[in-house]
């Protein structure tokens, strides 16, 4: 029986806890909060996130104790905002992660150090980028929960590991597949979120679909760009890891950034907005990131400089959008 | 002045007379139906479609008499749907298009022939390939109707006559750029109201967003790979006229093809799909076409394939897509 950590409890970590705990792997679930550990144990739901889903207590073990999760685990998941990243590996000693393959559910960057999460771990917890995974998308939680037909990609620089990592995740429902892109993949992932964000606030200000359809192209073609500029090979974008991602992010009811941005766009400040949503949109970090590594590259990126503006510059949406369309081709 | 000739009378004919008279063009619009020319003229509204949209008879001169219609202009704009060129074709003498730029705006092939609009208008009207533009979307009538900021790419083998056309369509909502791609915009095109009926079948079958992200990534490569097969060049397919037209078809509520597919993957047949709809699914015949193509190019295309043995062997949707699910990743 593998023996996996899961950290984190939110909707992401707690699909994952559903998928990997029905094919029988035995998830060391940590939360912080006791209350959540505790109803988990009484009630086996999650009761804040995809609370319809039930679990095995015979697979999933809910726990506080982080260094013991990880102690007992052959594969830690990391699935926390990327904003707590750092505090989360304080809480564990040194070399906690020797041996064990760590994977990475977060899609986002080291806020202030405009680094990837794969890059932070691999300087912080001492693990060999053989020993990294990426799990990708293109995939909402809500829908693993109401089991959908689903895929997921595991990016990695050794496709051996990753596949190992599919065989725990796939089932009726979920098809995985290994590829050798783990930083494109997570570059990708990161943008995507911007380029929701800038859909919800297309959206907030009565764009329409014609608009929304011109905006993702031009939003590939800016992911292009800036993967070959920070890490170039051969890959081919238009494949579930990249598109994908991107479409099931920037489409979907369920995207936090595009609701987030449809706020924005329809006038909410974006601290009145997240107070709102009661949730954290990635894309608001990442785009300032990702701006700031583009001070140093100078890419054509209209849409994520667009984004950038209106959130900290706080250039109004209508105005910028005004100037974005008019880049846009 | 430019003198245009608008051949049809459906909803996208409607939108281009209505961009292209608000800039002063005189349009001859030619539609098949006594009564709606004379809707027209009196009420000057199409009572069809779009009937929100009024026009300009200083600009606008509804005809019946295609003849004439086409004798006085200098560009001639084909927008009616891809079964019916023959037969409109037919009803003008030869050599009508001698001299004129004949513009396509449809997106389809000759059904039973399996060959491009603009190949059989090559053949047919006597009209240099010089002399041919193809207008692409991602765009829907009902939103330029709306005035909703929408973007045109116009494909032609010369630049120059593509920039000349753009200047007629720009205006406050409309931007129009050249690409000298001309048949891969078309094959484009039409392979993509292929895929819009793709997701429609998807939705009817309960499938959800996770699978719609991964069924229009997978659709990309599959464009990608016919494309580089049968007219090998450089192309972005992240730009606009090929992944903003294929989004603006497979997402939009507005796609007549996602609604037909969603028909059928709910159990109508093809047949009572159409009737209940009143409107030709230009994908139904598509699929045909590039299905035959197909056979002798032999390339991996599971989604037409799926498509085509749904619609034309009459193979159960679910079953087709259960088939289907496991070649995608």
């Amino acid at each position: 029986m593998e023996k996996i950590a899961v950290i984190g409890g939110g909707s992401w970590a707690t699909a994952l806890v559903k998928i990997l705990s029905e094919n029988k792997s035995q998830v060391h679930w940590w939360m912080r909060n006791r209350d959540d550990v505790q109803h988990l144990i009484q009630y086996k739901h999650n009761p804040r996130y995809l609370s319809g889903v039930g679990f095995d207590l015979n697979y999933v073990k809910p726990t506080n104790d982080i260094e013991a999760a990880v102690a007992v685990a052959d594969w830690v998941i990391l699935a926390v905002p990327a904003a707590f990243v750092q505090q989360v590996i304080s809480l564990l000693p040194d070399n906690s992660f020797k041996g064990k393959v760590l994977v990475s559910a977060i899609k986002g960057m080291i806020p202030g150090e405009n680094i990837l999460i794969s890059d932070y771990l691999e300087r912080h917890c001492i693990v060999p980028n053989t020993h990294q995974l990426i799990i990708a998308g293109p995939c909402h939680a809500e829908e693993v929960a109401l089991e959908k037909q689903s895929y997921l990609t595991i990016g990695s620089h050794d496709l051996e590991t990753a596949e190992r990592f599919c065989e725990l995740l796939r089932n009726r429902y979920v098809k995985a597949n290994p590829l050798d892109d783990l930083d494109g993949i997570e570059y990708s992932a990161v943008i995507k979120n911007i380029i929701a964000l800038a859909c919800g606030i297309a959206h907030g200000l009565n764009y329409g679909d014609n608009f929304q359809s011109v905006l993702v192209s031009n939003a590939m073609l800016e992911i292009e760009r800036f993967l070959h500029r920070i890490m170039p090979m051969h890959r081919s974008l238009s494949g579930s890891a990249y598109l994908g991602d991107l479409l099931v992010t920037a489409y979907s009811q369920f995207s936090r950034n595009r609701t987030f941005g449809n706020m924005i766009g329809r006038g909410y400040s974006a601290k009145s907005a997240q107070m709102e949503m009661n949730m954290v949109a990635e894309g608001y970090y990442a785009v300032q990131s990702i701006y700031e590594l583009n001070k140093t590259f100078q890419l054509d990126m209209p849409i994520t400089t667009a984004v950038y503006n209106i959130l900290y510059e706080r250039i109004s949406p209508a105005v910028e959008f005004e100037i974005l369309k008019n880049k846009l081709k």
